[in-house]
């Protein structure tokens, strides 16, 4: 941490940081400029709240230099985290391919497209049993139902399948049925169900928050890391910003540097990225290309049907032709397509 | 809903699209253009998904125009909303100052902070049980103990207490100690949280999330009203945006937009919305002329001890200045400042 | 300016950072710390781009502390610019109101607004000559016939024009007929009308970019200073953001930051901010409480035949109750509105 | 264009809209709902703004249905843009591979990187004579010295020169040197500048501004092609967002929604999208992917001693590698690289 003073801080507000430092238990180390004093802090910073500072006269501003995350780093595990779901490998060369519908809507239609994206090569499949939707009006999902549903279907295919827990009462049912629990992006900062997923057994994949910052994603990761559960994959699905001809901006210069940062696999949703079918086949190929570790997609066999999110959904043909692409890409980048097993 | 097709499309398409609306029920009214031709739908378009026509052959794309609100719109109910909250009305003419500290430290520091904001002429009290926080190392708040202190400064001051509810599992205790329950920014698009808060007998003051559009705020609050709490009051905190010199960019905007839209009563958190204190004060100001119905401001003794966003809270002198100054403003917009009754 | 190592970085590589600061005639502090080790830069930082240590291996980022304005900042000029324009006092306690239409269409219209906007208590008045254009094929303005007419009616009303010079080749001319150069949003980068603008012996109305931080903006002044010319408004505008209901987004944080750090006048445009005419009332008083040194508003008399910006105009009569509202702001906040005089 | 009325509006109301639209020589369409009657207008829209009816009594608001481009449109030329620059092929299935230093600072510096590009792959060079600069202190650029540097090294190595025009002043000066003019992103709405490139006999490059909409994007395209000048390139290069793990976000959705509207050339800029080197590299690759027309990449041989952009500049080698890998994708885009000739 390091204390900016203002240009005319005086001799005596500068000495009362360094007192101020001190009787903290930390060390000060006042750097003297040609235009103000900085002073630079060091010794164990979690506690301190830079609120401390600032509001002492002659600061001008307070700069955290040290980054406040810990298991998700890089710097305390080096080696990337690899694990399997029913024996599809996750991290490391691998390339993980989710898909299937927005929403399960019905048994018929979830096996129809877990049949056919597990023929173009998808190793899980997603499906949404539990619903946040911006509307109350709108369809909320089928719920236990869903979730029933989807296991069946997994029987049938052998596909793990990845469903979002909305919430704390959820979860646990959520965790029972689904090989791996999905926190949607408007839950990353919902920091109760972050701490029961992190104890519910299951891995979680960890959707980017609207406007989350790679800061905030990560320490939404450390708390589901803190209660005891490594298995985390992040997920950039875009994000708000000005822009009107996509729904969000997929964010891919996140995903370099997230594998820079931390040792999880990190994911790409193209279809949530672009909210329009059209531009879901390119940018899941520049999600390939920037070095994911995997993609999630949105198919459905009649999208024009789709009780949600039908602009976005591709159809088995369009899914199975953006498999092809990735295939070739993946190849290039040396990343393998695991194929699902059982069933 | 209007459905606009490319500019070469076919006579075909244009009856396919007619065809797709008619068999749902609902009426289509084909405008025939120089360069192309778009179809209006009325019906009840409350069940339609864009999706559906999104997709089809010669459709460039599906414009919405019909807004999905209903019990917080204006439309339905013309007159503001106003209630009270222990003998503070909110809403009208009045105008709400709610005052305290970000957290809940110890009762001392609460019982000191309510007693000055209310000298100052605060007509509720604010402070943070349950805290949402970044990191899971930073204070998560002091909970159930948090929440006694709260009921006891209420005891002896006769201010009415706003406090967070974070998720599900604690809003019934929440609600049992508040007089009004708040779902943060960050919770905004909690669907389950809502719909309980919608069930919980409290008014509910309802946070912007950071990113969050007017019509999301709108129908994030239709959840609650959806389940039979009319008692919503909305809060502009700030929304993310490429600035830096500010933590949020309070968006005073939002406000006259969303009282042109909703009878709710909507205040305005220049705490938040500045993230240092030196700002606060003159967006208070702002958010008073503007037209706010009310303002939330984080008030600390000792910002330099705060266990949580000291960086922005003022010092019991700065917000006795602050109300002096909001008075002034008050008077001239034609609003009230109720006192709390009691203790 | 501050070097921070990665946490594994050897001494060796602390050594090279140090020797390379050194070789450049600057002074290193390093500050060893339990995690890492920083090292603070003290001497002429001006000269530096902080690619020249990013690069350098062991480093993990380099943070800028001293700010790079010189001849804007309170730092160098604690009072604040206060002068004089055709004998309308601008800055200090004085609160400027510039108003008129978006373009100039004729000499009627621009005279029959001009009028009324003084009636109603405008100090200048502003109008478009050269208009910057998003389409091609959108009115572009009257050019030097604008100008003439601006001209004509400052004879006529005594009110100094305001009117924006698009580029280099139109400056001298607009500097010709106008009292104060407007540089627009668009604009605020393009360095070369900057420097011209800072030798044009005029005042010059800075308007801040859509996605501008305010150190751009103020280093976008600092080009107009450094040319010799210290008679600069800077004007808040609305930036860019993800919000859609309002055109733009007012961010009126940004005054207080901005007087904080420069002794320049800033101004606010409620008109570009809003893009709605039914929010330019309350966001003009939003502007007045925050301690705006001024108000530039867009007012037209049949403003749904402008053509430009009619969505935002006022009518002269709603112009009128803005005035009123905006007098009994300024009075709380201790401001002068000056009349203009002549004519 | 659609006009939609209040939930309230009357008969009349609706009868004046549709009255003020014919007595503009248009067509109206009112459609009624069960809700709202929407108004559809048909006929040469060119003319109309939307502030024509936005005030008009009874009016919720006024959608544009139709776009505004025409020469940089599908719609008017469905076949691709393609070009030849000195024998490099432009558009079409050629990859554009522009490399060299942000700022010329010697012929030396110039050479080398050049000579070392080329041999990599590239076949244009880049490098700024003119350098907009956010600080007045910073480099400014060699300006004519650097545009003879930019021609000798042309000479030696046979690669086109891009080179930016900062202003309407210098463009002639770049036009005469350089083989493709940039216009930078600060420019990208400096209107006059985009005109006089219009004029100008060469290609030009067209960047992206920072906060631009895909329809400013494409309507600022309009501005040259208008001018009679249909060889332009467009240019992501990164849009200002809320993130702060790159300097900008890279927005590569926009390449396919570009590609789909206009019929023009268009590539990334990985450097300045990411603003720190070690990003340039997998969105390189992402930008092939994505299918963009080609890439802009920052070369220098000491970026630590680079007078500008050190952070983001590539070491020759690290930019042989992202060549390497280029290629491989280019290969699977069904992409040809094709080679600079001469010298």
């Amino acid at each position: 941490m390091l204390i900016v003073m203002k240009m005319g801080a005086s001799a005596d507000q500068v000495s009362q940081v360094v007192h101020e430092i001190e009787s903290n238990g930390l060390k000060a180390h006042p750097i003297p400029g040609a235009q103000r004093t900085a002073i630079g802090i060091t010794g164990n910073l979690g506690v301190i709240e830079s609120g401390w500072f600032v509001s002492m006269p002659g600061v001008l501003e307070v700069i955290r230099v040290s980054h406040p995350y810990k298991l998700v780093s890089r710097e305390f595990k080096p080696e990337p985290t690899q694990f399997e779901v029913r024996g599809v490998p996750v991290g490391g060369e691998n390339f993980l391919v989710i898909a299937g519908p927005c929403s399960v809507e019905s048994y018929e239609q979830t096996r129809s497209v877990a049949q056919k994206v597990k023929e173009s090569g998808a190793n899980m499949l997603r499906g949404g049993a539990f619903k946040p939707r911006t509307s109350p009006y709108s369809f909320q999902g089928l719920a236990l139902e869903g979730l029933k549903i989807l296991a069946r279907v997994r029987e049938e295919t052998g596909l793990p399948i990845v469903t979002e827990a909305t919430d704390i009462d959820v979860l646990d049912q959520v965790a029972e049925y689904a090989d791996v629990v999905q926190i949607g992006a408007r839950n990353m900062q919902n920091f109760s169900l972050l701490r029961r997923a992190g104890q519910c057994g299951r891995p979680v994949l960890l959707k980017r928050g609207m406007s989350a910052t790679l800061k905030e994603l990560l320490l939404a990761a450390e708390y589901v890391l803190d209660q005891g559960n490594p298995q985390v994959i992040l997920c950039e699905r875009g994000i708000r910003t000005y822009t009107d001809h996509t729904r969000n901006t997929l964010d891919l210069s996140v995903v370099p540097a997230i594998q820079e940062i931390s040792h999880l696999p990190v994911i790409a949703d193209p279809s949530h990225g672009a909210g329009v079918s059209r531009s879901v086949l390119p940018l899941a190929r520049a999600s390939v290309a920037v070095g994911a570790d995997g993609l999630m997609v949105e198919v459905h066999g009649e999208p024009e049907k789709a009780l949600s999110d039908g602009d976005q959904a591709l159809v088995p043909t369009e899914f199975d032709q953006l498999m092809d692409e990735v295939r070739e890409l993946a190849l290039v980048m040396k990343r393998k397509i695991p194929v699902a097993v059982g069933a």
